[in-house]
Parts: C-alpha cells; sequence; structure tokens
C-alpha cells in the first residue's frame, strides 16, 4: 500500500522513544532549538518552501498571546477590522522607501485560473487568465490600509482611527527558521491615524510600551525599550520604536516594534483632512506589530535541556495530574481523588490535565509534560493516598516536595505565581549579566566574539559607522535606550564624538 | 492638494445626511442590502477587485460569532492548528472530484520577487524568480492538510484528530457580493481524521448539528438540516451536510456545510493507520466550515428597511444610552444619573455605550444606532430625571415605553433575552409561512416564480432531472430534510417514482 511504509513506522516508532533526547544547549543551541520545537509539537515544516504548519499545542500557546494583546488593545481604545490579502503592485511604488524595503521579496499573484493540462498531465496555467495588474501577498498593510483611509477620513472628527488586523503575512526569505524567520508568518497590525504629529508620536509610545509589558508580564521575558538606527528603520517610518530581548545563546531578537510613519503614507496615498481651523492637512500615521515570531522568543528565552519552561500565564495546560499505580483499584482510588482536586483548581481559574492514560508509564508522562512546559505536575499514588499527600513537581526549577492534599489548590495558584515571577527573574539576571559596556574598538570586538550578549558603546551616529562594524562583527545597533543616559564620548569605530551610548549585538 | 476634494467632500457630507436613507426592502432588496452593508459601516469593497475591508463594526459582529464557535468547537473536544496559506498545484490534481471543483478559479503565485523596472517606471516581475511549481492560493485546505496529516498518523492511537482552523481563502468568484460572495473570505475549517467509517459520520452529523444550533441560538436564524445532492454535494466528498436558512426574499442561503469525505483524501494522500488489529487501512475523514457569509445571512435574516436587526448575543453594543438636553447643566444631571446606571448594566455582562457627543442631536442618534441595530435604546432626559423614568426602545418591535430607572438594568436584562427570542420566533415563522407542498410540474414552477421560499417536493433522485429543473426555473435541491418522512410519491419533474420530498429554491 505505501510506499516505505516500514521505514517510516520505524522512524517514528524511534522518534517517540528519543522524544526526551534533545540536542543539549551547549552542544548545539540552533539544533536544540529545532529538535524543541519539532518534539514539543510546536511547528513543523510544510510541504510548501519556507511555510511552517503551527501545531495544536504551538497554536495554544499563540492564542493565549493573543488573547492577552487583543485585550490589550482595546482596553487601550483599539478596535479590530480585515483588510484584503492583496496589494496591487503599483501601490508599493507609492511610497519610495517602502517598495525598497518590502515589495521585492514577496509573492506574485499573476494568473487566477487554472486548466487542464491539455497533455493530460494535471492543471497547468490558463494563459488567458493573467490578470491586468499584478497582485503582492501582503507581506504588512500600510499601502492598502492608507489606500482605504483616504475614504475614512474628511474631518479632525473622524480622526484619531485606531484600528488593529490579526491576520497572515507573506515575506519571501530565503532562509527560513521555524517561528523565528518564516516565509508566511502569523501577526498583528495596528494603523492609526492622527490630526496631530504629538498625538501620532504619543500612541507610538503607548505601543512599544503595550509591547513591553505584554513581554515582561506575560512572557516573563524582559525586554529593552528603544529606538531604531536609520539602518534598521522600517521602511517607510521616520522612527521606529523596538523591544529587544536576549535570547541563552547571547543572541538579541528583536520582538516588536512600533512605528511613527509621519505624513508618509498620508502624502503617498493623498489621505487629506479638515482640522479644526477648517485648513487642509496630511495625516499622521503609526503602524506597529508584533508575530508568531514571539513564539520563538519564548521558547529561547526560558527553556532548558529538558524541554520548554512555559510562564504558567501562556502555558496551555498549567497543571498536570499523573496517577501512580500498578493496579486497577489503585487507579480508581487516586482517579477519586483528583475528582475532588480538579474542580478546586479550575475554580481557581487554574488550566488542569488529568493524564489517566493507561498507555503509557508515570515516568514517560514526566518526561513528555517536561518537553511540554506544563509549570506545575501533581503525582500521586497510593502511599499519597494513604497520608493525604501529593508529590508537587515545578518545571521552572525542577524541585519536587511532597505536601498535604488538603488546600493543594490554593497552595498551587500561588506557586504558579511564584513560577511565574521566577522565571522573569531569572531571564532578567541573566540579560543584566549580559549587558557589558565597551570603551574601545578591541574591547568591542572581544565581548561580542567571544561573550555576545548587549555591547553598551558609543557611536558617531553614522550609517555608514553601522555598516562597517556590522561588516566586520556581525553585531547591529538593537537600540537606542529610551531610558539611556546623555553621557560624553567617542565612537568605538571612528573615535567621532557621540552624546550617548547605544546597544549593540549579534541578532536574530 | 487633493484633487476634486471639494466633490468628495460634498459627496460626503451627503452620504451623512442620507445615514438612514436606505432603499426599501420592497423597493429593490439587492439595493437594501448593499445600502445597508455600507451605511451601517459593516464593510466596503476594496482597490481590489472582488475582495471586501470589514470595517471595525463589522468586524466585532463577526468577532462575537468565532469567539461563540470557537467555544462551541473545543467544549466538543476540537483544537485549533494552523497549515500553509499556499497550496503547491500538483496537490489539487490528486483527488479528481476536488480539483475540479477548486483548482480552477484561484489566486495563482508564479514569482517571489519584483524588481525595479529597468524603464524607471515602478517595480515588474522579476522573470529569474519563477517558482518551479506556481503556488495556489488555499481556496480550501483539505489537501495541503491531509498532506500533513500523512506524518502524523501511524496507529489507530493517534487517532481521533479534531483539528479546527481560522483562516482566509480565496476563490476567483467573478460576480462578488460583500459578504455572500466575495474572492477572499474568512472563515473556519475543521478537519477531522478517524479510525472508522461510523465515527466520521458521527463527527460529521456532530457539527451540522452544532452549527444549527448556532444559527438558531445566536443568530436567531432558523435553518433546515439536511443532506446535499449529489450536484450540490462539496468537490471530493461522499456526503455534504447542510443548514439552509431562508432570508427575507425567499431565496434560500447556505449556511454552513459538513463533509464526509470517505477515504477519499486519506487515499490521494496515502494517509494509513495501523487498526487494533495490526491491520493497515486508510482513514476516515471529515471537513467542515463557515464563513464571513453568515453576516450575509445574519443581516438578511432579520433588518429592515430602518436598518440592521441584530439579536442581542451577537450585538457588539447591546445597549445604548442617549441624553435628552438642551442646556449643559441637564446634560450634566443626565449624565450624572447614567453613570449610575451604566455599572449594574455591565455587572450583568450587558454592553452599553452612552452617547454623550454634543455635536449630534437626539434624532440623529436613535436614527444612528436604528441604523446599527443595538438591541435597546435608553433616553432620557430632564423629565425622565424628574420623574424618576427612563424611556426604553427596543429595535426588533420599535416599541417605547417609559419606565421606571430603578431596577431598569434587570428589566434590560430580561429585554435583551425577548428580544432574542422575538427576533428568532419572527425569522420561524416566516420561515414556516414559505416551505409549501408542490405536486405537479406547474404548481411547482408557479411556486417558485411568484412566492420563493422552499418547496417541498417528490424528485426521482436523477443529477439529470435536477439539473434541468435547474435551467428552468433557476431553483436548485437546497437539501434532503434530515427530518423528512418516507413518503411515496412522483416526482414532479419526470414522473418517475420518488421516495420522500426534497426542499427546493432559488439560492444565494
Amino acid at each position: 500500500m505505501r510506499k516505505n511504509q516500514l521505514n517510516k513506522s520505524k522512524i517514528y516508532t524511534k522518534d517517540k522513544e528519543m522524544a526526551k533526547e534533545l540536542t543539549s544547549r551547549s552542544e548545539n543551541y540552533s539544533q536544540w532549538y529545532l529538535d524543541l520545537v519539532l518534539k514539543a509539537d510546536l511547528a513543523e515544516n510544510s510541504a510548501v518552501r519556507g511555510c511552517m504548519v503551527i501545531k495544536p499545542y504551538g497554536y495554544a500557546i499563540w492564542e493565549k498571546m493573543q488573547a492577552q494583546l487583543d485585550k490589550m488593545f482595546k482596553d487601550t481604545g483599539h478596535v479590530n477590522a480585515y483588510f484584503p490579502l492583496f496589494i496591487p503592485k503599483s501601490f508599493f511604488s507609492r511610497e519610495a522607501a517602502h517598495v525598497e524595503g518590502f515589495a521585492k521579496e514577496c509573492a506574485v499573484v499573476t494568473h487566477y485560473r487554472l486548466k487542464n493540462d491539455p497533455d493530460g498531465k494535471g492543471v497547468v496555467i490558463d494563459p488567458d487568465a493573467r490578470l491586468e495588474e499584478e497582485l503582492v501577498i501582503r507581506p504588512t498593510s500600510e499601502t492598502i490600509i492608507w489606500n482605504t483611509y483616504r475614504n475614512w477620513i474628511q474631518s479632525h472628527r473622524d480622526l484619531p482611527l485606531l484600528i488593529n488586523q490579526w491576520a497572515n503575512v507573506v515575506r519571501w526569505e530565503m532562509r527560513t527558521r521555524l517561528f523565528l524567520r518564516t516565509a508566511e508568518f502569523l501577526w498583528q497590525e495596528g494603523h492609526t491615524a492622527h490630526s496631530t504629529r504629538e498625538e501620532a508620536i504619543e500612541e507610538t509610545v503607548k505601543i512599544i510600551n503595550l509591547y513591553a509589558e505584554f513581554a515582561e508580564k506575560w512572557m516573563a521575558m524582559p525586554v529593552v525599550k528603544g529606538v531604531k538606527s536609520e539602518n534598521e528603520r522600517f521602511a517607510g517610518a521616520v522612527d521606529t520604536y523596538t523591544i529587544e530581548a536576549l535570547m541563552q545563546d547571547g543572541k538579541a531578537l528583536q520582538s516588536g516594534t512600533s512605528h511613527f510613519l509621519g505624513q508618509n503614507f498620508a502624502k503617498a496615498f493623498d489621505v487629506l483632512f479638515t482640522n479644526k481651523e477648517g485648513v487642509q492637512e496630511y495625516v499622521w500615521a503609526t503602524s506597529w506589530g508584533v508575530s508568531t515570531r514571539l513564539m520563538g522568543a519564548l521558547i529561547m528565552a526560558h527553556s532548558d535541556d529538558n524541554g520548554l519552561v512555559l510562564p504558567p500565564k501562556l502555558a496551555p495546560i498549567q497543571v498536570v495530574i499523573v496517577p501512580i499505580y500498578k493496579k486497577m483499584e489503585e487507579l480508581a482510588a487516586i482517579s477519586a481523588k483528583v475528582d475532588e482536586i480538579i474542580p478546586k483548581l479550575k475554580a481557581r481559574g487554574i488550566t488542569v490535565k488529568y493524564d489517566d492514560n493507561d498507555n503509557r508509564k508515570p515516568g514517560w508522562k514526566f518526561a513528555e509534560y517536561e518537553l511540554k512546559g506544563v509549570p506545575v505536575r501533581l503525582a500521586m499514588g497510593p502511599r499519597d493516598l494513604a497520608n493525604g499527600t501529593v508529590e508537587v513537581a515545578r518545571r521552572d526549577t525542577l524541585e519536587k516536595q511532597n505536601l498535604p492534599v488538603e488546600n493543594i489548590d490554593e497552595y498551587v495558584e500561588i506557586l504558579l505565581g511564584e513560577i511565574q515571577e521566577n522565571i522573569f527573574r531569572k531571564a532578567l539576571s541573566f540579560r543584566d549579566e549580559n549587558i557589558r559596556k565597551a570603551d574601545t574598538w578591541e574591547e568591542f570586538k572581544q565581548l561580542i566574539n567571544e561573550k555576545g550578549g548587549f555591547v553598551s558603546a558609543h557611536w558617531d551616529g553614522s550609517a555608514e559607522t553601522e555598516q562597517r562594524i556590522k561588516e566586520e562583527t556581525k553585531a547591529t545597533i538593537r537600540c537606542i535606550p529610551l531610558d539611556g543616559e546623555e553621557e560624553a564620548g567617542q565612537c568605538i569605530f571612528s573615535g567621532n564624538p557621540s552624546s550617548r551610548r547605544v546597544l549593540f549585538a549579534v541578532a536574530y
């Protein structure tokens, strides 16, 4: 029936047995990441080059992220809408910087029909169904949205427009990596329109603060907030604000950006409004987004050689209960006790799974839920039943203790909060230990090459210097930190004067 | 600055003034629908042919639908995942019926790069970046998903797979209509895999029942559940179950379908599993979906010449409060009273908006919220304040009454439930009045042409007869109702014997 059926089946069995065998981080960090994404059932590559399948467990984490972000957007007055997947090719040419940045590596629709192959081999493009103007699959939606806003905005009373879209976008990346860089990815893109420059800048900053709050409070991932240098700015923006996180291998990961677009898109798409004085002005714009890339950040920020470590606030399963038994009567007695505990946990808003699958041994289950990053594991055997206890294991520290089963729900609720905080603290310490100052070019190169992490250094502000530093060290300016201080100094590369330090790093 | 600025601005003002002036249903039902979608700010056509922009108010209704459907899917054991937007062209050719139904009218990606036009006019396709195999934008995802399932399914222990996806899909429709038929639309598509035929059929039926419950309990829209005839079956299905609703113009609207796919896709994509007896078998499949088309159904099922009528369970704003005042002191006093009412309504889970915008007159606001279908309007003026009353208007019947402001929250909560039921009852009466039996061909033609609605008639079961009836009357078999009774009769068209009646209608 199936070709290579035996072989496949063998590989699969092997895979299952090896479920726990991740490459260690010290051995090969990239391979560890890939192993983890695949073995924890988060995502996999699809039959389409560069496009991933987000598997149910991975998608459940993304849904938790979406739900919280969506709530935060709505709490700050934003509404959702939906704009077309397709963008007429000519729209890109309207904003000069934007076309350079986005219109090149993209998926282009040229035809709208297939027909039976005259040679009888499947289907082929129908040459009669060529589009008059090619359509680009959106790599980002500024152009189609601002083309739409032209008809929505006439007066200052129509402003601000505070609109967000949850969507898929496509950028034809040549080298892809699950979650971190894929041809298609999921994201949200906010596109707001304002009557003044000040209000638009205020919105840009409000959103970068919102992203930072989400990263720190929900993902337990500390970030540096800052502004991008010109080289790293969004194509079409006046200023790009960013949150930058540090991964365990010392590389930085840009986790969210918020752009002040000035009047660039309003000018490109002819979007004017009548202000309170009755004068016509171009509208001011922002755009901002986070994507499924955050999944990659979440995985790399906290996980270890045993598997995922998930912050409880984003864990699809917060508590797993595993029965330890030999005889079926023992399982029945344990299950009866578990049936008392589960409603109490649920009443506290805790997501709990009872794994009484008889096909798997407890050891297999322990390893499996460690791999999946379930924050708390409760194990209960006949002795626990007799003693009125339960074994509580926390994923972040791998510590175990035996505790009275009475009030275990209250204990677990507090423990989940502690785990959330502990994961953040650990990542924060790591991040803070890995921000180092460099005052000379030699020192800079040594830090970047040997230590990694963020290097705080003076830079002369020129794009050329930045480019040269990148060529020699692969490090880029991640941001000019918002909380940085004025400090007179000399550019580590050119020796030219500088008024503040910026953060460099090798980045994902 | 902007060309035609004056003209546009004039049109816009005119539009605003005319906000209430919908074409009446009796005058031109299609135009009424289009007017309503545009003027209630639900959606509009975009710059891309056949693609719509779903505006924030329309999207808010869709989000409410999504949230409830998603909950119902999860409550029945389904999980969400995400599969690629692109499908390799060759995948379509694997399932013979499927390729005929879907691979033809679709958007085809042929290139992955644009470059600067050598003539300096914008960007053009880079001929060097032609894809080896063209990619089709998914019109539905059976092929890419079953290609993926091949690697996920080995044993009966891997089954069932109960997976849903929320996604955008593209079908290159030649004649489009906002929400009802658009080139790109949003939907959910469930794709499940089972170890037995019986279990797959059970899933198919479970989902059509779920869709019917959603339509009736949430959309307040009665539906007929049934099975499709061969002509109307999903391309690649063994059986298609459907829910069919009746619109106010007497046309039917297919509102959701659930397909039993047999082993067709498992065979096409070589998906086998080892059953409990250790024997390899092909996997059994279902797929099912509802789309933004439901928005069109919701609008057409209930709305009237004043605008939208929304069932409270799906209304983004359930209650609007409008102050009636001349002096600002009056507004202040009313606002103080409203500030007491709002928290009480919110505590009951009611979504409420207080519109104290001073730029608009109460009459304008009344018309606006009627247009937007807000189920309950509370109006309060100085006399109400003095009397301790409030005017309560319900959108469905347009009835008004003055009630004590005390306990108004409790009253409104009950009223919202009543409105939900009343809208359903009204649609149900209309639907039931518009199911008519025909026993002769003349009677059939007369009913379809003069009355519309569903016509219940005997049919000989042949695709040819169905096709002939369609050619002569435009009516199609909407379904063979699940609750239909066995009844010997003769086909209205051919006179051949028939064992049960089927429902015909002209459909959207």
